[in-house]
Parts: structure tokens; C-alpha cells; sequence
């Protein structure tokens, strides 16, 4: 058995792309992941989950279609299931996304934008 | 619904006890909880759970049988179902506990150590 930390700060280290969540830890059958962020995304959700951000550095908007919420470091939302919702950073931002295991980053609606899934760091 | 960001620093900010986790967000069976730890806490496992922990302040110590894990802030650890687990602080520590809702912090050994769960703050 592994008893190293995570360290978060580490992963990020790791990798430059934005957009692509690396997964650095499984709870059950759900994974943590971190992702960098930059510039919009699509409206997307998630049929069968909810969806945790944590931001650990920089400022995340998530829209949502009647509102949004900002996001700061040592800041979390949770994006309950069905919802549609779109992330926003105007300068990048570094997340701690939490869902289970499986969840594609574009929900259901596929497309160039879709990371490869379950990739860990 | 409720786009408000989830502050940690102002959830920490609200009590003072320690070893009395705090519900602040909740990601379909599973909960987020602050915590404020300090001192030596009692071996104990959680036999249907893997638990995370994620160092928010401080230095957190969690012992196993076999060895021992030190986090700093910024540092996670996913603590496996069934594995006995000790956690210790000399110093103040402010964590962020994630696992399903219903789980208490003793596991399945009682006794006076054991917290109120599902508290929300």
C-alpha cells in the first residue's frame, strides 16, 4: 500500500494543456481530478451525477441559464444533476473537479471539445 | 436554487470545537465536511467507505498499522475502506473531509470520541 500524499500543487506541475482533467485520486468509484482552465466552454450537463469544482487557484464563473456563481481560490459549488452549465475563466484557472468515475467533461454532447476520460497523472 | 459559493475560509471561521465535522456541500450521497483537528484520535475503520482527506492548514499526521502518511496543505490522502487509520495533529489542522453521507468519524467503534453526524453548517 502507497501512503504518499497527493499533492496538488505537483500534479498541476505535471502538464500544460488546458481543458484535459487528469485524474490523481479514487474514492468508491469516484475520481478527484485536476484540470486547467482558460477561456469558455460549451453548455453542457450531467444526465445521472452532480459535479463538484473546487477552485485552488484563480477565479472560475460557472453560467448557468438564469445566473451564474464566481468561484474563487479555497472556493467550491456543487453543479446538481441536469443542470446546464458552462465553465469561464478569463485568465486560466486550476480546478479540483470530483464526480464519479465514467463522467465525460462535455456531459452527453460529445463533440471537439470532449477530453479522454479516466487519463491519471 | 442557490448559486452561492461554498467559502471554506468562512465555514472554518464559524466554530471553534474540534473534532466536530461540519457538512457544507453535499455531491449526491456524498458529503463535504470542514473539520478542525488537534491532538490524538482513536484507531478506528470504516468498513463500507474509502474516506478523503484534503489539508486545508496545517500538518496532518494519519497513522496506519504498518506506517503513516504526513499531509501539508494542499496535500489529499484517500484513506482505503476497511483500513485502520489514526489521525494526529500537534498543531491545529483544517481539514476537508469527503465520503457518503451517514459515515461517522469513529467508524464502527463508538465511545465518546464519536461526533453528531450529518451536522450541517
Amino acid at each position: 500500500m502507497d501512503y504518499a500524499a497527493v499533492n496538488l500543487a505537483q500534479k498541476f506541475g505535471l502538464f500544460d494543456e488546458q481543458w484535459q482533467p487528469r485524474v490523481i485520486a479514487q474514492m468508491n468509484d469516484y475520481q478527484f481530478k485536476v484540470v486547467k482552465l482558460q477561456g469558455d466552454f460549451i453548455w453542457h450537463d450531467h444526465q445521472h451525477t452532480d459535479e463538484t469544482f473546487i477552485v485552488i487557484d484563480g477565479v472560475l464563473r460557472i453560467d448557468f441559464r438564469d445566473g451564474a456563481v464566481r468561484l474563487g481560490a479555497g472556493e467550491m459549488f456543487v453543479v446538481p444533476k441536469g443542470v446546464e452549465h458552462k465553465p469561464y475563466a478569463e485568465r486560466e484557472v486550476k480546478l479540483l473537479l470530483i464526480e464519479p468515475r465514467g463522467v465525460f467533461n462535455t456531459g452527453h454532447e460529445g463533440g471537439e471539445r470532449t477530453a479522454e476520460n479516466d487519463r491519471w497523472i
